[in-house]
């Protein structure tokens, strides 16, 4: 690896040292089997393997060219190089609220050097500072970088993980905790969160992006301003996902973590809230609560961290045609349960019972959710329902099927004895279970 | 199986006949561990084991009480007895569009005895038209029960099935054909028929019903008279599911049979077309085309039937903590295909790609689509998707999860050559992928 062509090695980095001059930064052109490709060339960060050029085009996206025997590659430009330089860290100011910035990874944790293009991680106070000075106003922030992972490689140990050092946070006295994260598993790890972190006494806000901030339609910014403003002084005590209200770049949106889910590839408004009303909005220093049944901020409190999960259970998603072997191989395997995916009101095909049968007799606990995302499950108005109840199926609500997972997935990081591990999955720790459904 | 206490039987029957004169329809009262039910006594249909009594409650719904040794049964009202002579039929009328309904079960194929809240199956045209009297000024009715199975029990054999029947109902110069079918599964179906029937003369339209037609919140009326009134005089030739609009009892939406999905267990307005606006609205007699990029109702094409499925395809929905090794099972079952359920853009752990690999390498198409459920895959953004895609995965574009699981089963219902399925695969056959995603 070399300084000017960061990240690029074997034979990729053969082909650009071909040109002595070329940097990272460089306007190249690729061409490839008749195609052609211009832009900014980039550097390579993990995962990097050898096949591809990175090239930032025109329109903003960065795309992997693979290179093949017969790729052409020339300078057409000289880009800027990268440059970067902080400004100085502005001094901690007295009586402002400290909020502790945990970064994992994803767009957000990223800041691009706009002359390059190249994106970099950018998570020490004083980089966040000069990318959104309007921080130094609102909190003194305190930063550290956790992972530094695209989300979709997020693992429950991950969770784990950073459930301890929020609680490490909290133990340091902070005012609220934002953790930038990607957004692909966003919905999956506040789940955990919600969980593993009881009775908080500040709020605990994950942050992310969907555009990266080299892109005029970034949220990046309003996302992680709205965020610490909120960490710093909502009176709600929760786990929390803060992204874009709408297309407008405006207001952010505060979901209760275990009732929120992606629900856009590529929207900035791709978070929902489902079967419930999201907590708060935030504009600025503007924070309005949409409802009042949240836990309450209460520096007094004292956090009951339950960090562990059991990596041994399934989410399994029905659909016609579906294998009933499956779930054998689940239980063969030594899973200990399984959260099914069912059609409407809570069902599977009658081919299924004898599979489902069998687990729940091994000794697994199988709870049903709903693929239809919105709505409640309702096992007693068809007899398919009444049925699978009476092999021992246990109906969840109007929980997520990701949340049911990320919670049974709890329960028995919690517990061995299958008695509680059900009384722990009925049991509604973190309002995964509404009273009603909004529907 | 006694008249009196239609379907009950076993130790249930034993119960029920301790009262001589105890009916179908009569108010009975169920005590069973200090709970009590009260309600009108249900006959039972399919599936009916000897273990529950089945009852409506006041609120409208029914339940299955599972009858213990300490189980209490008394009879407190009398109920009206079930009772139904249909009218006559009506005389054909000339001129009138001949629209045939193909039942397969459901809800909606279901009418209700007032007096007695009993359901029983209706679609003789004569039952029809005493439900629904206005239908004889729309069409000439042809009816014909295929099946009568609860939706989640509909397995791809049951769309060959169903896409021969309509295509024989074609031959026969009906002017429409409109399918009753359960909620549950009907969005897979009109995916299935979707691909099954090409280059279709007249509309296919599927309706159901959210609501049994026992409730006063009913959607079966409405549904099928505007089913009925789009199979007879709607210009658009395809396949499509008819369901309310919103909450009110006004109009009907005509959704594309690929791009259609269930989002709600129980609201009328569950099914939402995504990633494209519906067809057409339905508000009796008026239809108004909300596009005009359909097919056309055009009486001298002729149908390509294509009823043809491969059940050896899987869909599976990657998580935290998911177990690549499921993938292996597949492979060695045999399977010919996986469609993968993907974070964001398309992504899964990186700790899949050699199961992945594996498969590919194993001769089977791994497409990808996103749980996200709305937008599009972009598998050029993040090296997540890149190296994806050289490892061989295809990305599957807009196209829903369950509709790219149903066209993978026909794909492999038309081709074993490899190139071929590829060919079909990423071919636009139902408008299943969008020129451009509505968001």
């Amino acid at each position: 690896m070399t300084e000017r062509l960061t990240g690029y090695k074997g034979k990729v980095l053969r082909l650009l040292e071909e040109d002595e001059k070329l940097e990272i930064g460089d306007i190249i052109r690729v061409t490839r089997n008749g195609e052609i490709f211009e832009g900014s060339l980039m550097p390579r960060y993990e995962l990097a393997d050898d096949e591809h050029i990175v090239v930032k085009l025109k329109n903003g996206y960065n795309i992997g060219i693979r290179i093949t025997s017969n790729t052409k590659l020339e300078k057409i430009g000289v880009g800027a190089k990268p440059a970067f330089t902080p400004p100085p860290l502005p001094k901690e100011k007295q009586g402002l609220p400290i909020v502790s910035i945990i970064s994992t990874g994803g767009t957000i944790a990223s800041r691009v050097d706009y002359r390059t293009g190249a994106v970099r991680p950018a998570l020490s106070a004083s980089d966040l500072y000069s990318v959104v000075p309007e921080l130094s106003d609102t909190a003194n922030v305190r930063t550290e970088i956790l992972f530094s992972i695209l989300s979709e490689n997020i693992h429950p140990f991950h969770w784990s993980e950073l459930a301890k050092k929020v609680a490490e946070a909290i133990d340091d006295n902070v005012n609220g905790v934002v953790i930038c994260h990607g957004t692909d598993t966003m919905a999956y790890t506040s789940a955990a969160l919600s969980f593993a972190l009881q009775n908080l006494p500040i709020p605990v806000i994950l942050v992310g992006s969907q555009r990266s901030s080299d892109r005029p339609s970034s949220d990046a910014t309003l996302n992680l301003m709205n965020a610490v403003n909120a960490a710093a002084k909502a009176p709600v005590a929760e786990v929390m996902i803060g992204m874009h209200e709408d297309m407008q770049d405006s207001a952010t949106i505060l979901h209760r973590g275990t009732k929120v889910r992606k629900c856009h590839t590529s929207r900035r408004d791709a978070f929902k809230s489902i079967n419930s009303t999201p907590l708060a909005r935030v504009t600025g220093e503007k924070i309005s609560m949409l409802r009042d049944d949240y836990s309450k901020r209460d520096m007094k409190k004292k956090i009951l961290l339950k960090p562990d999960f059991e990596e041994k259970v399934a989410l399994t998603k029905f659909y016609p045609g579906f294998d009933p072997e499956i779930i054998n191989w689940y239980v063969k395997k030594g899973f200990r349960g399984l959260i099914l995916e069912g059609t409407g009101l809570g069902h599977v095909r009658n081919n299924l019972f004898p599979s489902v049968k069998n687990a729940v007799a091994q000794g697994l606990i199988v709870g049903m959710t709903s693929q239809c995302i919105w709505g409640r499950i309702n096992m007693n108005v068809y007899d398919t329902g009444v049925d699978l109840q009476e092999i021992g199926v246990i109906p969840l609500g109007d929980m997520l099927p990701e949340t049911a997972l990320v919670k049974m997935m709890w329960v028995f990081g919690q517990t061995k004895d299958l008695d509680e591990a059900k009384r722990l999955l009925l049991l509604n720790i973190a309002e995964e279970f509404s009273s009603r459904t909004i529907s």
